[in-house]
């Protein structure tokens, strides 16, 4: 049976390392601050002193770390995953990253005769503690599929998308979507609630219809009331929006609205919205 | 029990009226071109000569029809529903009309006597025949209240939302927030085609994650193949959003991304889209 | 040698009056609060009683009134240009009023055998003043040809622009460009204050190179004080951004930086500075 | 009497040194294909055989090149400047590069005991040659104020805008305007003329009033023949927007004109007019 390693053990990596654990995988876990390890230990795994030695015990290891510098760290330290990993062994990075971080781990893991796989996810903390997130992976076929029973136990979907550097823009491309509705919604409730009509009802009916989408549902009472408890914070969906943008100049397409919402995300972070909800954009747009 | 009138059988008032019947209640029903109201009598309605004629046989008589210059003509034309509506009875606008065109409606059957309501839908063909429209209501509330049983029969939802004109802003907020959807959808799949992901899976991930929504699902497929038939034509979304900027001008709020989803719908009109279905802007967007 | 007429002694027309008796022309003027004439009298000017006298006593009327209410009321009262124009006379509306307006005035001058031309002006107070107005003339070229001597004592070029609504229509293209102008201006200049760069030399700069103009030079050092005296107002200046989108809706153009300002413009508005000059969007576009 | 240095002799150096060496200056110059030097060794330069002999040569020592990799190679080079700076001497770098790699060289030429300034120009071929670029100038003061005869005989005109990256930042700003000013002139353009005005009347007016400038007067007749003979290439406009947008992002600044005109830019790239002038998206706008 496949043993899996797990490195990174925030909110998202506690809960995908618990539900590995309760579908009955072999977990060998670590983290920077070892005080994360102790619920899962409880759970059965077994915890390493580092990187190296949590993918020396592991086939195949996940990381699940907060950003580029920490997964570089975590890969090319003195006791990063380079010097722990065998011939075979997978390497699976859920952690989001650019492109380009992403295909040096790549590299490098391929030059130690591993095997290498971006997988980042579509889904937060809710659904990271429900099993319910979405891997877009991308790198190698074959250990993308050994992995499906991992995958099964920490999400309800995924996917392979093709070579390194494919699931990191699906990821943008879905953020972006998700960025744009939001501000739409926003100037429609905005334009509502201006117009007299009760915001309460608009969402109401927005549910009942064509438009009718999860992230409404659940962000619209509480925008209404003016809370924007952060779920997915303002600065990073502005960093996506600009990331979606400077792919589209790459290739060559113009996206006029993306580039609108941006700088309405952007007045929202000079406003002082940078840590709340991305849903924080309703106050700029409404004028208060 | 309530005698219902019906007036305009369109595709909309067709299946409407043959809801009403099957639900049991006693119609009376006319229609410009007297062969649309053959298949309704098959299912016992009463066939009427006139809209006069209509109103004069109910107590609530229901209009639906093809755009405000209709609704003018059946309300104040010489064998109009002013001169058959009965002092209590009531008259209930389902068209599409602007809130002038609705004052002046209510104005003209209150002055009867009668009571008005406007109840413009949100719902198209298929939610027409199924019974599952969104009745958007706004003048008489007592009127409101004693139709429950025809709305229920027509829709899955019905609401009171105020004084007349209250309706017909609704239904605005709720396809501005449609069509502003549908840009940064197209811009979405448009860069994530651009950069070599597959469309379907574009699709599979939407509509798992909190994005998931009616519009995208069944509009997505064709739109990706090229295919873009009128379900809700291209240039009725331009006047919509074109009716939002007017409304939020009035009001005094900028509506920055209606703004620059207006501007590409024009240009997909421009372009020979407008009979299209809305979706159509796609074309523009990822540029042919 | 042509008599003139002037009807309308505001601002533009006091001055423009007042050119054309400097010029040594013969002048009938009239005006609803008489106490403007008075200067005009101290010139030479004959000063009538009413629109109607003011055109039985010229071979050439003209009007420069506040709105197009004002324009058809002058036209058409019971004291009106119509009761006293004669066969062969001519009639010059340079009020700023739209297409429509201009055209009724056109038709019922021609029926009374009169001529008619629009010849809206680009250019305020000051070029009223100096004589160095811009007249964008459009209808009867032969008034138009028969009008030269008059044109130039008030202005500093006079264009014709073909049949009536074409003057309107220039005069929209060049304050849309203005607009335009001044909202990349205010862009420009807030990102330099916001870098610390000295607002003062970012003019300097600007006045030395190929985007040099009037308007950022004698604007420009107010706005960096936080002064907006009322040149032309922003209200004016939204309305023709919005005329000047509804014009390119109706060609099928999509005018995404126009349709941009305006929103900036509405935005403006809605934070009080309605009254204000159109350079006041530097307010919101700095973010106060 | 100061010795200068010129190093870089295209189409911009060779114009600025000729001017230097025409106000009488003593001229040292090089550049990599040598056979650009023959005009200035005609009018008495020395020609030196490295950017390091040119830099021993000079007590100032101007750079000229085509972007940051070549300012980068001639500065830090086995043959640069660096190697033949002497302490005090002055090193002013004109070419247009980032803030970043002008501080590199800054720091290295400090570190070398010499002095240095950016001095990016406004202007391109023509006032090159008529010695009536605009210098703006950031870094060594002391070094600003020596070079003040040099800078007169190429510029009309030199401003010291403070530390190092002021100056780039200085460019950035007046870029924006220009390529937002175009934009909007595009768009009126684009309107008149579709409304039946005529194209050189629009250009006529827009000159004899408040918009006047020299960009409109000179790049707007070609522009309507559909010519757009590189001046300034587009993909260089995209990208100064592109920056001012970085820049405003970083400062928490939303610039909605500027961001609009980019993704116009972008498209009209796309279109494949990235070599022309940047005047060429009046071929996106208009829809060719």
């Amino acid at each position: 049976m496949t043993r899996y390693g797990f490195v990174g053990l925030g909110i998202m990596g506690n809960a995908m390392a618990t539900n590995l654990l309760k579908a009955g995988f072999q977990v060998t876990v670590w983290n920077r601050n070892p005080s994360r390890c102790d619920s899962l230990a409880a759970l059965g795994a077994q915890v390493a002193e580092s990187p190296r030695e949590t993918a020396a015990a592991s086939d195949v290891t996940f990381a699940m770390l907060s950003d580029p510098a920490a997964s570089l760290e975590v890969c090319f330290g003195s006791e990063g995953v380079l010097r722990g990993i065998r011939p075979g062994c997978g390497y699976i990075e859920s952690s989001t990253i650019d492109a380009a971080t992403s295909r040096s781990i790549s590299e490098a893991v391929k030059k130690q005769g591993g095997r290498y796989l971006e997988a980042p996810v579509s889904g937060s903390k809710k659904p990271a503690e429900d099993g319910a997130l979405i891997f877009l992976a991308a790198g190698d076929e074959s250990l993308y599929q050994e992995t499906a029973a991992a995958f099964d136990a920490m999400g309800k979907k995924h996917l392979f998308l093709g070579e390194v550097g494919q699931g990191a823009r699906m990821k943008l491309v879905i953020n972006m979507i998700l960025g744009g509705m939001m501000a739409t919604f926003c100037e429609g409730l905005a334009l509502g609630e201006k117009s007299g009509l009760d915001g309460g009802l608009i969402l109401e009916i927005l549910d009942a219809g064509a438009a009718a989408n999860p992230m409404f549902r659940v962000k619209g009472a509480p925008m209404l009331k003016g809370e924007f408890p952060a779920s997915f914070p303002l600065k990073h969906m502005q960093k996506d929006m600009h990331l979606a943008l400077a792919c589209g100049d790459e290739l060559g397409l113009p996206l006029h609205c993306t580039a609108t919402a941006n700088e309405i995300y952007k007045q929202a972070r000079a406003a002082g919205s940078e840590d709340e909800d991305f849903s924080a954009i309703f106050q700029v747009i409404k004028q208060r």
